[in-house]
């Protein structure tokens, strides 16, 4: 395993306390710890009741504090101890309820009694707490003194961009969201993957792409942010990656964009495919992350989502239970490799012609595969370099050659050096 | 059931005994009938002898009488009891002829030896008589009379039309065809659905088509209608069916059109799949009636056949078994519904576009599917409503959107007759 | 079977023994046989040096004996007993070895003892010997005295072509090798059909299409035919077909084009199809022969191969045992069938289309099928020929035509004939 799995373990653990939402300080905190690790990344306000598209910004929302104590005056709720406690975008209160009246603001899972489910209310003001199922059974007859110190104001919500530039002003986006309080894979993993990525990518010796890397509160982020910056992504954005629950080991997923055909889809299909462990690809139609914004009618960018387990399908989605134990270095280790192979499997994408008629003598060019690879390996070797020959007749992408001649990306890309350095190869324009 | 049912079934009723055939009094007294029913009808006659296209209109043919007579000067075959038994367009005869000779004229069904067969000689001057097997084992050795009052003249043959205007010149084409005698499903069934549907698209508070109702005898009469009419219908039907054994209640069936690739193939399948009863779809090389002229090439009309037992495909076709005994007012009603379906989809058949960028705010707008329904299917409303505005990205027609998104015609209307109102969609041109 | 199978069977015979390789005498007197058999036959000569695309035309090669001899004089592995003992363009050699220094220059199959194996190595100058495992093992220690003496000189490169002149200048390629030594299937019946076929197509009434046949050595000299005519080849070539491994009866088998959709594919595989035993039909990526060049990048030219048991793919395959052995009459004569039938289909493929509108009266034009063929056939006759009319819309060719009505080529062609004698069927270009 590399070194990158540990590192993004880390920094999900970093950030998997804060109590984040769609606005406030909780997010702001955020951006300070992932700019420590990632210099370049820069912070956006925008103004409550600013129009985005069909929608405003919408009040900035901070709390303070959280509670439900019984008549011992002992704190059963706390939010301190767990901050899914309080329903998001709670407005304030300090009341005292009968139990009765209690029960009526408490959310409960009663198929997982243990779990505490997360739940909000961005867009009706009202308040509540979600605890387990367990804990409300244990709640006895009295009074009940609730308390939330929170704040609805005319604030802003905030996002991050890192921008690294490339030869061209075509650009790869990778976006992923900040606005979800102490969850592990449904959260921190995106973030923490997004600025692995951004390291490499910088790391790298020579980018054909220019890439922007978004960090922005789910569905209200991504509208907000794509209503600045529509016309620009439509024009230059070639693929994009919406990276969600990145961080856990037990499954590889894609959800596809809108029709399931851009460049996108194809390139992250690819590179699953060519992995040797099983994934599922999702229809659009079982879509729910700000894919649902990129890829909607008239917004139109070639976007797909890379999940490892997707959300919605693993038991702890949702709850008190989606925390760091799920998660491992070797998690999120897998997910960059995935996307790093994704990454350079773009850069090499272009339609190739070989430069002359008929089959090449690739001995006398020097271009026979290492004859140290004997036996079976060294004839598959020559048969993957006399396919890609075969079919380099500028009609077919790298994606496309890939899995006509049934030869990984990454097998292919130093012969494709080599084939360019000695001019046995082109590049052509599609078709032409 | 509702109410069509059962008046689609008495007419089919009243249909029945009458003698039709291609040409003659038969299908005048059937278009009677009709008129009663529906007072727009339109009747018309074409001279024999007058060419259409590779073929001229056929000399007319009536009959009084026909019949069998024993030594004993009894009728043991006769016409007035089941019109079966003459072959369609005999000329007349009177004659007396040995057990032998009466042989050669008479045709049975050995496989079912209880019914009598349907058999006509159009085009080759001759005479003969239907019986069943077991009449025909009867026969004793002796002296046979047969006369056959029949007569085959210069006269014309029949034809109906109904035109309900629409608010375009674009045509729905409904056709069947009046030209089989004592037959229920493979006949009957066909004007009687015909009428009815006339009469519902009247009632329609709106029309976008004009509707072209048919009834011509099978192929020469469509051939006939098609010579006089075809560049017209071929700037105007959008979509066309052919109506044919629609009465019974065993089975639905569609007949593709020539490539099976035509709105009417799709809007008559999309409504057959969601209605949860199998069904089958026959190529257009098993075709048999007037589909076989409406698509023939050069022709080229948008039209499939609609069936529920398909003919040729159920024991009593072309038999004195195909009585009203298989008809049903539920297996009529069934037809009716389908067919008012596809055409009320045809209706809304648009490609819509969604009038603002990335997700909507359903909530504010007013616009969240009813509440009252909770659970599942609250969700499953949600969800249609979501995927509805999802793919509405004036790319997708009704049909393809309906088949995409997983939803049914019928659940789709209510919401888009909101979403137009409410300026959520707007129609488009196809990919504009 | 007819008379073919045996002609082609004799033919391979007489070739079998001439040690031919890529150039020299052998390929010459190979030349002169088939010569005897087809006089149109033209023979050429390019000379060692002549760039062709990537590579030169290679030094000529000829062999007079070659053996190795043991301590006792006796030679224990005699050219002259098979001509694949010597490793094909083997230098000059005349050396005692010991029998470890013996073995390096050996040649086996251990995987099937008592073969022989065929081994060459064209481009890197050097000696060997193939022999059988078992005669290997069956060697003691000792002194042996090699001997080969052959000569690698400024020479020619040897191919033929015979050309048969149509109404037109479009042409149908056919391609084979004469490269091989003594070996049956991969070699001698390739040729043995083409001269065949040859005589078959001139004994045509009527060509369409004329017809251009190949023999020229395997890879190096497809490589030279096309460098000197692929701007000519690329202009009038519309179905090309290499002939190789044609003369045994286990298996039917083609190797598809670059992407599988040329019209020699599409040809190829309806008649395969239609004959009623499997096929193989292999991808491009199975290649091996001459369409390695022909349907390279650039060169583009619509071929596929045609086999009986594929190289490669029976266990004799590049060793002794593919002898005439494994050669039979029937084997011959089902590939001349086969070729036979994909020319006439080819000669016949045009899109027709129907000159009447709606059905046509066959009855008054005399074009019912035979009526003497009664019964289930009988229908079937009917069917066919109304299938043929019902798609004959001038956007099917004969092909396409054929697959979608089911109806074999074979027993459409005499229906074709009519239809155009009598003006029912046009011939018009592709869709219009």
């Amino acid at each position: 395993m590399g070194i990158e799995g540990r590192n993004m373990y880390e920094l999900a653990k970093e950030l998997f306390p804060i109590c984040r939402s769609i606005t406030g300080e909780g997010v702001r905190e955020t951006f300070q710890i992932l700019k420590r690790q990632e210099e370049d990344l820069k912070v956006f306000e925008i103004p409550t009741g600013i129009p985005i598209f069909d929608w405003k910004v919408p009040k900035e929302w901070n709390i303070r504090d959280a509670y439900i104590e019984n008549e011992s005056g002992e704190k059963i709720v706390d939010f301190k101890k767990n901050n899914l406690h309080v329903l998001g975008y709670s407005i304030p209160v300090n009341r005292y309820l009968s139990l009765e009246e209690l029960k009526e603001i408490l959310y409960t899972l009663p198929e997982q009694p243990e779990a505490i489910p997360y739940r909000t209310s961005y867009y009706k003001e009202r308040y509540g707490f979600c605890l387990s199922e367990n804990q409300k059974d244990a709640l006895k007859e009295g009074r009940y003194h609730i308390v939330i110190d929170s704040e609805l104001k005319e604030g802003s919500m905030t996002y991050g961009e890192i921008m690294i530039p490339g030869d061209t002003e075509k650009e790869i986006l990778l976006s992923t969201y900040i606005c979800h309080p102490s969850m592990a894979n449904n959260e921190c993993s995106g973030p923490s993957l997004a600025i692995s990525l951004s390291r490499a990518i910088k790391r790298m010796k020579k980018r054909k792409y220019t890439y922007r890397i978004v960090f922005v509160p789910e569905t209200i982020g991504a509208i907000a942010y794509l209503s600045r910056n529509l016309e620009y992504l439509k024009k230059h954005v070639e693929a994009g990656f919406v990276l969600t629950c990145v961080g856990d080991d037990r499954a590889y997923s894609m959800i596809e964009s809108r029709y399931g055909n851009s460049l996108a889809d194809k390139a992250l299909e690819t590179i699953l495919k060519q992995r040797g462990r099983t994934y599922k690809r999702y229809s659009y139609l079982e879509r729910g992350s700000d894919e649902r914004q990129y890829c909607a009618p008239g917004v139109d960018l070639p976007v797909c989502t890379f999940c490892r387990s997707k959300f919605g399908e693993y038991k702890e989605y949702h709850t008190s239970l989606d925390n760091m134990e799920i998660l491992s270095p070797e998690g999120f280790q897998g997910s960059f490799d995935v996307m790093m192979d994704v990454i350079l499997a773009l850069e090499y994408n272009e339609y190739y012609q070989v430069t002359c008629l008929c089959e090449p003598q690739l001995g006398a060019r020097g271009l026979y595969p290492d004859m140290n690879i004997s036996g079976k390996d060294g004839l598959k070797a020559i048969m993957a370099v006399r396919d890609m020959i075969g079919y380099a007749d500028g009609k077919n992408d790298l994606f496309d050659l890939s899995s006509r001649i049934q030869v990984p990306v990454r097998q292919m890309l130093p012969y494709i050096d080599q084939f360019l350095e000695n001019d046995l190869f082109r590049i052509v324009k599609e078709g032409k």
